[in-house]
């Protein structure tokens, strides 16, 4: 393994994916940032999640709290449904209600000014364009996009001393994430997933996340330690 | 002229420019919703100035207040110096000191998400390339890169319901500026431009700021309320 003793900052939600990210950045011998989001959603305990998470990796952990004034418009931020037991056909089919304007453009930027104060050149996020395909800020075309716009957009980017966007999760299924982060240890019992938990955080089990982290427990022929903790 | 009968987002920080896209974007017939950031910045006269502006021009006006960790590293948020009594030539050297990491990314973000959830497909930024071309997310590049990725980034975007980036000052001299907004009656004693203004908000008429505002107002031919009243 080539260490680089350089930093990274890792934006993490309190959720399975973006804690396997700061797993493979940490792997890959970086300095962990991690950095959470308090915008007003809804599933608060989310943040909550993500304080355990980073502490367990032994992340720098940072909140930034965010104006939740752009982000009107989401089944996540506002008073709007969630929708529970979609198929799966219904759920790749277009953009869902719980898409939240903007949110991964402002936090990256967020990341990005982080991190150059910091001396870091490194983003992580966890995106993935497989499983749940339908927002626009999680497909690869908008990864590659941000990275170009933030070395446009920075004193270190334009001097040439770049930024990278990682969003090493983007071309994995749910199931080979949950692979991955269970052969580097992540405790996925800290991690919280659902769109619409209960008392204490605990899942609903039918939203569309609760399915897709469900089907990818299965098909990586691991147990859920959320699930059974709750059985 | 051909009005449109939209709203537009636009940036205002209470300077000179920003005033004067404001009158353009209203002359242009958009129904006007201004956007402020409280980042922190040490010259809080400018916020006010914001404010009474957006009043001024019959704007919708709201203050987002971003968490100032990503802002670290400049003289405009830290307790730097200022730079002051520099020449042309070294103005434009490099990149300033008051340069703010990440800081047109992260506003033009939260517009675009506040622009989607409010109907609106129109940011307007009184970025410049020719006075003061130090600063990354100043240049044409920038602003271009941006609008890219805004149309990949949401929902409306993706879904060819575009977003524009409207940047009217971006190839334009301090005298055309003040000009044009003259022509549209903006009020400039309403504006501040210093980067260390005094009690009161008196301008120090030494930092670049102030040295590029009396260089346009000389070559406009115009007298700078801000300067008169202070006589």
């Amino acid at each position: 393994m080539m260490t680089t003793h350089r930093s990274a900052v890792v934006l993490v939600s309190g959720g399975l994916d973006s804690a396997t990210v700061l797993a493979l950045a940490r792997e890959s011998g970086y300095e962990l940032h991690a950095l959470s989001f308090d915008y007003g959603q809804r599933h608060r305990h989310e943040l909550d999640c993500a304080v355990r998470v980073a502490e367990a990796m032994g992340a720098v952990h940072r909140i930034i709290t965010v104006d939740p004034a752009p982000f009107r418009g989401s089944a996540l931020t506002d008073g709007g449904e969630v929708p529970m037991d979609r198929s799966e056909e219904s759920m790749s089919e277009s953009i869902p209600d719980t898409y939240v304007p903007a949110r991964n453009m402002i936090m990256l930027a967020h990341a990005a000014g982080y991190a150059e104060g910091i001396g870091s050149r490194d983003l992580f996020i966890g995106v993935n364009a497989v499983d749940y395909s339908g927002y626009p800020d999680c497909r690869p075309a908008f990864i590659e996009a941000f990275e170009d716009l933030v070395n446009l957009a920075t004193r270190s980017g334009v001097e040439g001393d770049s930024f990278r966007v990682h969003a090493p999760l983007l071309h994995l299924d749910k199931a080979t994430i949950i692979r991955r982060g269970l052969a580097l240890q992540v405790d996925y019992g800290l991690t919280s997933t659902c769109y619409a938990p209960g008392p204490g955080g605990a899942p609903c089990g039918r939203c569309d996340a609760c399915q897709l982290r469900a089907k990818g427990f299965a098909e990586a022929g691991a147990v859920d330690p959320l699930v059974s903790a709750g059985a």
